[in-house]
């Protein structure tokens, strides 16, 4: 067995799974931004104790859900909870629970667990985006988690896309996440409400809830809404550069698409589909493909623990 | 000694390279695009035959402008040479020269040859581009060159830059090729001038030519031209935007430029280190550095010799 830990900006997860990725046991909690890093950190090593009190644990793996510096095996920051930066959370972790521990980005980890669990599997090459509140990346060649010269590969959510687009939270303008990330596509319905797009019911849904989320446009496209189509096929269009670019730069077998917007199914990826092959060189085009990741919002966890038990 | 052999689109070389990349012997012809491969490939042997006549060789490298199986050892097609196709040029000259053989995509060899004797040399992470009629890319991962699940990985210039833009010799719509290559540099430059742009100097070069090349454009910038100043500033947007792409997912140490463009010099480097700077995560901005090809129009025999004497 191993202990997988998944830290997000608003929850973070503690798992117990088996060699062959079978999820044992599974918890959850909220995160409390104003609490910060080092009560975030007492609350995982007190549910780790008890999780890892009966049976045999060979090692513990760690997502997180900002960048890492993996060799030195320590949070660069976190974007949402205080207190991260600099926290040596495997040597912490290590002393407390007594297991070998390894800490990695949680969106290499989620291209790790889909590669080694999910819909990556007898792939050796991989490109994994996961879309929700943002968007990130992670990239698996030869069979191993690409992390570039510091660390910080794989960074698809950051690809400039759209030239004097809108600011991102990186802080430069019009990267995929800008555009295409859950917030990104409600915060484009609003606009295209404000600037006088019809669509009653997306106006109704914008009065009652005070926002639009992804979710929102997903539905309404598929009940026909022309306003929201538009929006799905302008979210494909933007992803389908994203995703030429990696697929023209990294040649990989497969693509696989996870995170909350993944969940909205064939309305966005048959036309995100026929966007990509439109933006693939032409010796791509029979070979790649575009999956939806396999393990949904464990893929994370099983990363974790696929990569704790390599390194145990 | 090695014999490094590059296959251009209007000339093809023949050197010979020692194991420390001095370059003792170097001799071109033209490519005769009516006569097809199998003239070529038999001009290339006569000539390779002659050069290895005297001293002792340990292997052949040849660099191939277009894609190449390198697993198979075999050209995929030429776009500006006919019979090419599933050309199997290393078993050829291997029979012919009595010389084990390795042939790759031109690129590659320019980034391989930069990493081991030029611009990339105490690199392990670098990225490729070669800016002349089109833009090839490499990229090298941990000492070797990337390729991919199919071999065809690091095409640079067809990233997508502009939804809707110009039409790129790969059939798809605003890759970086179709903005910054010499002759979309040009283009865009006539198209300017069409459309009522105010530069009596360029405007006198197209009158006098009949077009205009990426070199005038450089050149008039370099004299304060507002029209010429406006072109290289865009060049340096577009090509930031496929840079920052390359730097966010791949992370190298250094971004190498070479080909024809390349030799611009500050008039192109400085704004687009400036616009690079901007579009990278904060992450790298410090870390990657954007630097000129060392080796210049030798980097692909380089390449090919570094290769074939690790092939050897």
């Amino acid at each position: 067995m191993v202990l997988a830990i998944d830290i997000g900006g608003t929850q973070y997860r503690l798992a117990v799974i088996d060699r062959d990725g079978g999820v044992k046991r599974i918890q959850r909690a909220k995160t409390d931004a104003a609490a910060g890093a080092s009560w975030m950190v007492d609350r995982i090593i007190e549910a780790g104790r008890k999780l890892t009190s009966s049976g045999t644990f060979t090692a513990c793996g760690v997502g997180f859900g900002g960048p890492v510096a993996f060799d030195a095996q320590r949070i660069i920051n976190s974007t949402h909870v205080k207190g991260w930066d600099g926290v040596e959370l495997s040597s912490i972790l290590e002393a407390a629970l007594g297991l070998p521990t390894v800490v990695d980005n949680d969106a290499n980890l989620g291209a790790f667990g889909e590669y080694t669990f999910g819909a990556g599997r007898a792939c050796q090459h991989l490109v994994y985006y996961t879309i929700s509140t943002g968007i990130g990346g992670g990239v698996i060649i030869n069979g191993e988690i690409f992390r570039g010269a510091n660390g910080q590969a794989g960074e698809m959510g950051h690809v400039p896309i759209l030239s004097g687009g809108p600011i991102c939270a990186c802080g430069n303008r019009g990267c995929l996440e800008a555009l295409c990330s859950g917030p990104s596509i409600g915060r484009r319905a609003i606009e295209a409400l404000d600037s006088g797009g019809k669509s009653p019911q997306l106006r109704a849904i914008l009065r009652h809830t005070g926002v639009v989320t992804a979710k929102d446009v997903m539905t309404m496209a598929r009940k026909g809404d022309a306003l929201a189509t538009k929006l799905v096929e302008a979210t494909a269009e933007y992803l389908s550069m994203g995703i030429a670019t990696t697929v023209n730069t990294f040649a990989p077998e497969r693509v696989v698409i996870g995170g909350g917007v993944a969940r909205a199914g064939r309305i966005l990826f048959d036309p995100l589909r026929r966007a990509t092959q439109d933006r693939v060189m032409p010796v791509h085009r029979r070979s790649v493909r575009i999956v939806r990741a396999a393990r949904g919002d464990r893929s994370v966890l099983l990363g974790a623990a696929a990569l704790a038990i390599g390194h145990a």
